[in-house]
C-alpha cells in the first residue's frame, strides 16, 4: 500500500481510536506526516511477510506525555536525528522503520522520518494500541532487548542507553525526556527482520486507514460513524468492539506527573444509562472503565471515547467538561493477552488488584448476538446528527 | 610520584578539607583506591608539564549525593566500565587518568581506575576543591565540551550523552543517576593533553597530599593538626587558610532533593566565639557562612569544618549534633576567580543575591599578619588534646 496524505487522515482518525485516550493528538501528528509525505512523496507500507531476514528495523516514536505534544510541536527532525545516531552506533543503515504503537501521533512518525529517507514502513507495531512505558511492547515479551536506544531532542541533545534490562531503559529515558522538556524522539528496540516478523502485532497499521475509511465513509453517506467504527473492527485480529457506555464529562482530574498525564475522567450516562456513572482512569492511555464500582473494562483491552456525531476518538488531553461521548471497547489481540503478555500490562501492573476479564466474556450476550445490542444500537442512531 | 598506600591514606585526608563539605566520603574512597593499589599496583601520578599534546585524557569521577555514598557502596568496576564504554564510543584509547574534582571520593576514583589499567593520573583537575554540577568545570569555564559523556552503575547499565551544551549534560545525567539510585560513575570532558593543559588547575593531588601529610605529621608530634593543615596552605596556588569560627553543631538540616544532599548547618560558637551563630548552607558542598547575617566566606573560596582534634575534615553527611568543630576558609586559586569562572559557581548561580568577596580581601587584618591571629591562635592550641 502507498500511503499518501489520503492514507494519513484515514490512518489519523483510526490509530486515534486504538490509541485508547492516549497515544499523542492525531491532528499535529497527521501534520507533521502530511507535510512529510507533501515533500518528499508517499510512504510504502509493507507486510510483515515482505520483510526479510537481514533488514535492520528501527521503531522509531515519541516519549511523553500527549499533554506537553498539543503545547510544544516538535520541530520535524528529530526523529531523523534519533534513527541517524542509532545507525552510527550499530554501524548499519535502517531499511525499514516500525512503529512502537499505535496511537495518534506514534502511528505517524514513522512516516515522517520514512518520507524524509525514502523508506518503508511496516504495517504493524508492538502492541496494536498504545501504551504509556516503554517495557509494554510485545518485542520486549518475547524476548527482543530495547537497548541500544536513543532519545533525541529539539535542540539536537541526544542520549543514548544501554540497559541490562527494559525497565531500566523506561526509568532512565524518562528522566531525561522530562528534563527534554516533556517529550523527546525515540528509537528502541532495533532488530532484524525475522525478529520484526516473530514479535509484532501484525496488521495493525492497515486496521487503522481501515477504521478511519469506515468512519470517513459512513460521515459521507450519513450514517452512523460510531456504528461504523465498531462494524469495521469485525474480521480482524481485534475482538468486535462493543458499546460500553453512552454519558456526559461530568469531572476530569488531570495532571503530567513524572512525564505522563495521568488522571480520570467522570462520565454521567444518560438515555439508557440513565443515572450511572462511567469513571475512566489514564496514564496516558485508558486503563480501566468502571459503572458504579464495576469494572467494565480494563487493560489491555482498548478503551476509547468517541465523539457521538463524528466517530472520532477524543483523546484524554482533549476532554472537557460537558462533552457527550460513547465509550466504545475493543478487545485486545490474542498476543496481547498471553501469560507473560499481562505480566507486563495486565491491570496489576498499574497498581490494580483486579484480575484481567477479557470484554468478550464479560459481554458474552453481546457476542452472542455478534452485534451491537437493540438498545445500544437505538442510542447509536439516535446520536446521529445528520449534518455532518 | 608513585601513589602508593601510604600516599593514598595523606590524599584522602587532605582532598577532603579541599572537598568543602562534599565530595564524598574520605573512608570509603580510600579503601577502594587502596584496595585496587594493593591488588594492581602503584599509580604513577604526572604533572601537568609531563603531559603531551597527543595524550587521551579521561577525567573520572562518582556523581551524585554524598548521603548516598555512604549507605550504598560501589561494586568497584563501574569507573572502569565508563571508561571502556567511552573509549569505544571515541575509537581511542585513554592514556591519562584525570579528577574532576578534589574531594574525599572523586579524589579517589581516577586512582582506583588507575590501578586497574595501568595508568597514570594527573597532579591536577577541573576545580581544585568540590563542586555539585557537571558544568562547575575549569575545563567548561575554557570551553572543553563536557560530551561525549557516560556514566554507568553497578548493574552494567551505560547511558552516553551528546548535549548541546554541558548545562544540559548535567540535566540528563542527573536525572538518570537519580534513577540508578542515588550516584553514577562518569567519565565528561574527554580531551586531548594540550587541552588539559590549558584547563586544569594545576597541582592539585599532590597539594591534598601535602595537606594529609602536614595533618599526619602533626598527630604524630602531637602538635595541633588544624594549624598544621593551615600552614600547608602557604605558598600554594591557594591563599593561607584561615581559622574562621570554633563552635558546636546544634542543628543540622539535610535532606537528599534531586539527586543532591542539600541543607544546613547550624554552629553555636564558644570560647572568643561565644555568643555567636554560625550557619552555613551546602548543596553537596558548603556554599555560604555566616555569622549572624555577615556573610564571611563564600563559594568559590573553601569553607571546610575540622575536627579540632584530629585536624581532619568533617563531610556534611557525617554532621551530627553535639560535634565540635573548627571552621576554616581557604582562599580558591585565581584561576577559579574569573568573572567567567564566577558566572558559572559564583554565590549568586547557587542562588544567593551577594557578590563574591575574596576571603584574604574580608580578611585583611589576618593576611597583614601572614599568620594565624593570636586569638584565634589561642584557641586553636587549647584544642590540641595531646591524647592523640
Amino acid at each position: 500500500m502507498r500511503v499518501t496524505e489520503q492514507e494519513l487522515e484515514a490512518l489519523s482518525i483510526g490509530a486515534a481510536i486504538l490509541g485508547t485516550g492516549g497515544g499523542g493528538d492525531p491532528l499535529i501528528g497527521k501534520l507533521m506526516a502530511q507535510q512529510a509525505v507533501a515533500e518528499y512523496g508517499p510512504v510504502d507500507l509493507i507486510s510483515l511477510d515482505d520483510i526479510s531476514e537481514g533488514d535492520v528495523v528501527f521503531p522509531v516514536a515519541m516519549m511523553g506525555a500527549p499533554t506537553v505534544f498539543l503545547e510544544k510541536l516538535p520541530a520535524g527532525e528529530e526523529g531523523y536525528l534519533a534513527v541517524r545516531r542509532m545507525e552510527r552506533h550499530l554501524g548499519k543503515k535502517v531499511t525499514v522503520l516500525c512503529p512502537i504503537e499505535c496511537g495518534g501521533m506514534n502511528s505517524m512518525i514513522p512516516f515522517v522520518v520514512a518520507a524524509r529517507m525514502g523508506l518503508p514502513v511496516v504495517d504493524g507495531d508492538g502492541m496494536g494500541r498504545a501504551f504509556p512505558e516503554l517495557q509494554m511492547e510485545t518485542f520486549h515479551v518475547l524476548g527482543v532487548p530495547g537497548t541500544p536506544a536513543c532519545i533525541a531532542d529539539e535542540w539536537g541533545n541526544v542520549v543514548l542507553f544501554e540497559t541490562v534490562d527494559n525497565y531500566r531503559l523506561e526509568s532512565f529515558a524518562r528522566a531525561c525526556t522530562v528534563k527534554m522538556g516533556g517529550y523527546s524522539h525515540l528509537v528502541d528496540y532495533p532488530m532484524t527482520g525475522s525478529q520484526l516478523r516473530d514479535t509484532a502485532v501484525r496488521g495493525t497499521i492497515s486496521m487503522a486507514i481501515r477504521l478511519g475509511n469506515a468512519i470517513q465513509a459512513a460521515q459521507r453517506s450519513h450514517v452512523n460513524p460510531v456504528q461504523a467504527a465498531l462494524s469495521a473492527t469485525r474480521d480482524t485480529i481485534y475482538g468486535h468492539g462493543i458499546p460500553l457506555f453512552q454519558g456526559k464529562v461530568v469531572d476530569v482530574s488531570r495532571r503530567t506527573s513524572n512525564g505522563f498525564a495521568v488522571g480520570s475522567a467522570q462520565l454521567q450516562g444518560f438515555d439508557e444509562d440513565a443515572g450511572k456513572t462511567m469513571v475512566i482512569d489514564f496514564q496516558n492511555e485508558n486503563l480501566i472503565a468502571k459503572v458504579g464500582e464495576r469494572v467494565v473494562a480494563s487493560v489491555p483491552d482498548l478503551i476509547t471515547l468517541l465523539d457521538p456525531d463524528t466517530g472520532y476518538a477524543i483523546t484524554n488531553e482533549r476532554l472537557r467538561y460537558g462533552q457527550r461521548v460513547v465509550v466504545v471497547g475493543i478487545p485486545t489481540p490474542e498476543i496481547m493477552r498471553s501469560e507473560a503478555a499481562l505480566d507486563v500490562w495486565g491491570p496489576q501492573q498499574f497498581g490494580y488488584d483486579i484480575a484481567f476479564v477479557p470484554l468478550e466474556q464479560a459481554y458474552s450476550d453481546f457476542y452472542r448476538n455478534v452485534g451491537v445490542p437493540k438498545e445500544k444500537e437505538k442510542y447509536l442512531l439516535s446520536t446521529m446528527t445528520g449534518t455532518r
